[in-house]
């Protein structure tokens, strides 16, 4: 059954497969110490700017951890907005492992903006309460919108202007790129962030993730912290081929806009619909709508998604880069189908 | 070049490699709700005992770190032989992000008494010490060795009579089943164990450990402990697969025992071999020898692997499912010709 | 220059620093095995109900931080209001240190409500998410309110029924008794309660507080959680003797008593007051207030007390057991005296 | 019922307690913005060296950690010797709550040296090892020993050679100073170290310890450390007060070396008693000796005293401030008695 869950559903682009099996040829010096690791590295620098380091990582929530680590001495904080995977969806490790206090902010459309971050640095200096250190935002975000690369570059300058660094959440920083139509530095070190979280599994690995520092100061000691976070795949190669498989050629940007190409797609043909009401703009591969509770009942006997926010009953529909056109269009009309037959407000 | 640095540097068995390509089929709920997971926690409980539970996790350090931090309050501690892995090559993590103290003790051939723990319980109810919770030991040993059965049911035993649990760092679990001739379980549900890192890289997949815990209490709020400690894979299938490629037939034991007699080769080879003294019983997939200095830097020019023991100038030289017999032979001629034109006392 | 700053600003009560001067003659055992920490205990006790553990700690914040790691595993949460002195003023120790995640709530009258607590645990037995475990309240509140004893009994049913514990950070629960003319204990064990940090410094110490336990369970293990968390003190009888002045007679009823009622002249010498509007209701110590900025800076230049919510800018004058009539009203003359003469919205 | 049990029995000095009545006057700011936290701190500045900055804590257990995390970065660990009460003593509070690993290594006298701090450092720059930062020592040490000045030094060196950092627990750093007829400076700021606990409690007062920070660097963001560390008194003018009348005259001098005298009294009256070894130097206020168990147990009806070592039946005297001539000749002569007519080696 497939449908429209999560991004990670979805199988590894056969690219990357093929990548692993070639990987494996004999022996190779572990912990990272091998060509496949090096050449991963240095792709992550190519596309993310000469002072890029990279770092492979198994999975999201470790690479965020990570980034904080890098950031944050003990007492320093994390602005987020209301509803980031950091703060809902890790289970408290941010606060466990790393030890940092988060303070979620009510973001429209998901997005932290300079005057939401500048409102939260009142008691800077006041020994009694946290002190502002990193602002986190997503990109793109958890409800499918991305931040132009203008809005980073305001967020990046906020930020420093008041000693901050930049965190970007870039599980879906692919799709957002391939939204955008820029490389992913300027996402990065081109607006000014300074430490990313890219995400690999969603873009079509079979897992692996990659914390990129773009300060050089941030990665002093970085290695020691992998460790201890307990990241350190021993055979490193096998998160490395994966990696090169997406960013030695385009197969980054052809996995994550054809997501987002499906998403669209999918909006369009609910475009005027009875009954569906899409509540966040379709900016990357997710489409966030409200639908009567009868017809989420009734189309989820054969597809697979999530509500979303259930006291607002809203649903989550994720596109990946194995959906297809077909898929979307038989998925469009059974909404249409279900919400048109269903009472009710949406 | 290959060599005997170790066992992580061997490549995946072919196996797992197809057992990885036939799970990368369309989609799968994530997060562990996919039919391989549920396959490969099956036949961890065969494997380990009725009531195992097995939890699939990315490497070994977070297996270790999981298995103490759900067997540990916060002022518990853990008495483990000096030289253990969770003690000098975890980077802190036990520590540091299990909360819980380390009580290292010189154990001769890396491995635990009944007697050397209960040496360590002169503090029991007193506020000021940290409170022994854990008796943990490596199976097979960091240096080679192996716990029988009487030694392992002797350590639960004592443990148990102590309010403790016995944990066992199971990174070559395999190989000292296969040494002892033995199901898995005999090792763990049987021997009175409590909870197991099974190891799975070092045993011939591309990465991926397992928990396994032996009394159910253990489990209680393990899932959120895993995800908090940054363990939960989103496409969890492809970390089962490898399981199930393992575990499924008796792949598990043919590489670890062919492992083995490759370590048992190795030192059959050098035995009386002037310069060369084995150090360690050689009952798993490692053979420990001290050997001249010179002799370790020329064999270095073209071998891989480790001085164990700076101040002794021992080595370490492990064996892996892929070595083969020719590696093994003409290794140990070089050890001998090395060892053989070097003066000195080794 | 004395003020309406801080019950803390205050000095110890002569009562207590005799019981100090008293306490110091000759040895005595030291971390608590002395007959003052005996007596402070069975006084704590016989004042919070008979199932009542308590124990001394140095200040507040490690109170409330050893009552949170008594009642959470490190993946459970803590539901509190918003503004709590454990989300906003303890420097993230809730996080740090007990390694707990909090859930601020946005609470009327910084008072939390069944609703409100309801309304947070649409996540429970979702392993992606922190699980809430305590709900935690402070008595009286960070705004001078109080809980009545039938909204404290209400907080702790629906934390029951949802398989969670109910905290109470008392650092005023002394305030808050005598406002409802009840004992402690009706505030504690009666009331379903089954963790207190009860507050000794801003009623009359020189410094302590105890956190007292008030399920036998809770407190299994936790001396050596308070030694670990840095609470132990070895002249334990230098706290213990300030309790006992406190508990053995009503120092504490009459100390919070007075501080009341004088908080409560304060408000009523300020009653129709142009230019005042009193923003919390006046149930405890405290009065919170809402005068023009340039009224504020002018009251300043003579007398001690914090803008409280700078952008609404809101004062706290907090009134302690040594706060005087005489100071009260000339006080509540200069107040009136500076914002009849100041222009501008309250 | 007096004795040798710890110097932590002792009383407050009358001194010290007058000078909290002193204090007892009026409000006065909290949290340390009061004249008497300001002396204080002045007068640890002229004791500790001109760069010495000072905060008051509460115990001794959180001076060291708080030390410890104002040194650590996550991954760097701490050498010190095996028994240091940091290791053994403080419930796992510094690997609980600095989140660091100590490596404590065997000391004879239970003092570090050079040689033995070089020897554990094998592993700089292997991003599996936690990274030696700290090496920590008690002064006077846990068995009543001193390191002299030059000893100081040369720790002070090896350390800085190797980026590390000197850390000097000073629970009785008074009892060293006084033992070796040197200012407190001369074992702190012109030895080298870099930062010191130094302990108050067992020097007289009623409770109280200072982290004494010798690079300015260490101190930044020290206010966030200690707040969060839960140190931060609300009403600090009264540890301050203590602190005036400790350091203000030389009472702190007076205390350690009345102590140290009775100490030495005691060894000289027990020089050549049948059936008593003493088996540490007497340096400071301690005796350490080793008597026939069954000695023990009649001495322990009458006096108090512990046991320090069990397997080798060594018992520990120590003396205080208060401690007098003729507890220590009574005590003698019951020591004398007890041993010789006591059957058993010693």
């Amino acid at each position: 059954m497939k449908g429209f869950a999560s991004d990670n559903y979805a199988s590894a682009h056969p690219d990357v497969l093929a990548a692993v099996a070639e990987a494996n040829a004999g022996h190779a010096a572990s912990y990272g110490a091998d060509r496949w690791t090096a050449r991963a590295e240095e792709l992550l620098r190519q596309h993310f700017g000469e002072h890029a380091v990279g770092f492979l990582v198994f999975n999201g929530t470790a690479a965020n951890v990570l980034c904080l680590r890098a950031m944050c001495r003990p007492w320093e904080s994390v602005v987020c907005a209301a509803g980031a995977h950091i703060d809902v969806d890790e289970g408290g490790a941010p606060e466990h492992v790393a030890g940092v206090k988060l303070d979620a902010v009510a973001a429209p459309a998901g997005k932290l903006t300079p005057e939401l971050v500048a409102a939260r640095l009142g008691r800077r200096g006041d020994e009694h309460a946290v002190q502002p250190r990193v602002v986190s935002i997503a990109q793109s975000t958890e409800v499918g919108t991305c931040y132009s690369v203008d809005e980073l570059s305001a967020l990046a300058d906020v930020a420093h202007e008041h000693d901050m660094l930049l965190h970007v959440d870039g599980a879906r920083l692919s799709n957002a790129a391939a939204a955008l139509g820029v490389p992913l530095r300027a996402l990065a070190s081109d607006a000014g962030v300074d430490a990313v979280s890219y995400g690999g599994t969603k873009n079509g690995l079979l897992l692996g993730e990659a914390v990129v520092l773009l300060r050089p100061q941030l990665a002093e000691g970085f290695v020691y912290l992998r460790k201890q976070t307990m990241q350190l795949a021993s055979k490193s190669r096998f998160l490395a081929a994966q990696f090169i498989a997406l960013l030695e050629g385009d197969l980054w940007r052809r996995n994550a806009a054809h997501a987002n190409a499906m998403a669209a797609r999918l909006a369009a043909a609910l475009d005027g619909a009875a009954g569906v009401r899409i509540v966040e703009r379709v900016e990357a591969n997710g489409v966030f709508a409200v639908i009567p509770a009868a017809a989420t009942r009734i189309l989820q006997a054969d597809w697979r998604f999530y509500v979303w926010d259930p006291p607002s009953g809203s649903v989550r529909w994720m596109c990946s880069w194995d959906t297809t056109a077909e898929e979307v269009d038989a998925f469009a009309a059974a909404v249409r189908q279900a919400c048109a037959s269903t009472p009710g407000p949406c």
